[in-house]
């Protein structure tokens, strides 16, 4: 037995739909702490790890910890009918979830299946990072876009003074040497450079949750998975994303 | 012979769209009244009845009453060409229809042939209805929208103090209860609980020509059809759309 | 070894989008006078004569006159990358041709290869052109898109006192008539009627570079190719169109 309620349900969609830009189903966790999901995407070579705190919440009960694991495709769908000025309340009821948006006059109930999530996660990789770079998110989104021209992948590297990425492909290649001025790279820390290649459509679905005017941090050790992690208001969502080995 | 003049050539563009929306072709009926035009869509499970009275011209010469035949998709991609400040002249010529946009220093004229309209529809649907709900325009967008989410059919239920909508499919259910509080449901009228299912692609096509600020009108009986109804300005356009009965 | 730099990165952009609008690869030559680009389109009906001072120019170094073969359409992605407030810097470096964005703190530089370019085109087509007609291009964008409604091909008539355009289909007509009011036909000079047809997707690419507020100015006579030319900036782009003959 629980019942979340939000004052502005358009918030709820927004952490949603970090969580649902990798994965498609997945189990949320409530507890006296607050909700919280760690699942991995269908191909298995990134993982999402969002919370959100209880005091997010404006009501937060929870008799005992409980899961509830959701086709979570559907639940953004159905939170992307949020309408402005509407309060949102989840709970349980006859082993579905109830969505309850709430505005003048008019109450709208949407209600979900739970379903068993096949594949549950526990745990974080376990990286020991060398460097964390904290970039602006608007600047990452176009960093991101200016390397899908030339290919599928873009290699990030950190280093004591600058943040370079590179792409190459048979169309041409890309070199952005980035210096941590505080404009677009707000913190660059590397004890040891690092250098990693990824995926850019994971890394496009990755940033592009993160509200306008976020920063988002990248933890980077050569060719290990790379942590990406951002607020949203209250909640943060965190990304793992699998090294690209070039064979 | 006939010559019709409108100052506003956007304002018949958006009559013609509400028209177009659900309808191929069909045959105008121009007479001292007004014009009219009585269509059923090629499925044969909605029906359009619009007119839009000669005081809405600022020219309506018609020697006697007349009828053209028209293919209303090409008669609504030349209207959507219509530019701000155009006037709108349409008159008979060589047995087509002449279409002028009048502007500055331009005149466009566009001829478009007449056609036999395969099927002529007289009258409209005898309903006696037992409920009417009149609901402001775009929040019924919204509504529709979100039983799409859900199902391809929403069943609108009309009771004395509250109009529900409900959608059910694989992945979910939709209750929404609406008190006619004036913001979204501006009139409720039952004499009789009455309560019936629509299929939301012709509901979608119904309501989206309805100018922004405009409320449509309702009328529903258990499991018969619906009728609907808007001004666009001066004219006003009536669809009608048979109920679907789960088998 | 050249280095051309621009103060307006995005200015360069909206030059190569009027050259790829027809054309997906051709040769840059440039000289002490500027850069210039010749090609024919893989079709062969249409042309593009593209010509920018070097007074456009912040920096224009060049040694000796040279030319470049690209991919114009990846030169057109690569520079729809262009940020705000960036610098751009063309340099050749290793048979390669570098791109270098340059804004706050960040240098972005794409490099990319150089080709051979199949067929060159040396010289324009040599018409004794009738009339001219002055056109603002805006209103000539939706010229063309009132024709295309009808039909893909559009007729331009060039007379004395007015400048007419038909297009004939099979779901109906047009003719517009437009008189030299300064306002859409900015000027008309015609020393005798001049009418030719043309294909309407290569007239519709070739004014889509018109930058807002700016006129077209068309060549025409009877039967012969239709030239088209209009600035951006300091730069002119010139098309030339094969006439459509109805057989």
């Amino acid at each position: 037995m629980f019942e979340l309620k939000i004052d502005n349900a358009k918030y709820w969609r927004d952490c949603v739909e970090s969580i649902v830009s990798l994965i498609d189903e997945g189990s949320f966790n409530i507890s006296k702490e607050g909700i919280s999901l760690k699942a991995m995407d269908p191909s298995g070579i990134s993982m999402v790890s969002f919370f959100m705190p209880s005091k997010a919440f404006s009501k937060f009960e929870v008799e005992k910890a409980t899961s509830i694991g959701l086709n979570i495709e559907n639940l953004g769908k159905v939170l992307s009918r949020a309408r402005d000025d509407e309060v949102l309340v989840m709970k349980d009821a006859d082993s579905k979830l109830l969505i309850e948006f709430i505005g003048k006059g008019v109450r709208r109930r949407y209600k979900l299946p739970l379903i068993d999530v096949r594949k549950n996660v526990d745990k974080e990789p376990n990286v020991q990072f060398d460097a964390n770079v904290e970039v602006a998110g608007e600047p990452l989104k176009e960093i991101i876009k200016d390397a899908n021209l030339i290919s599928s992948y873009i290699s990030f590297k950190a280093a004591k003074d600058s943040f370079t990425i590179t792409a190459h492909g048979d169309s041409g290649e890309l070199e952005e040497v980035h210096e941590p001025d505080g404009n677009i790279i707000k913190r660059l820390e590397a004890q040891k450079a690092a250098e990693a290649t990824f995926n850019l459509e994971y890394l496009e679905n990755m940033v592009k949750s993160c509200p306008v005017g976020n920063s988002i941090t990248m933890s980077l050790r050569s060719n290990e998975p790379i942590k990406m992690s951002y607020n949203i208001g209250d909640a943060v969502i965190t990304y793992y994303l699998a090294p690209y080995m070039e064979s």
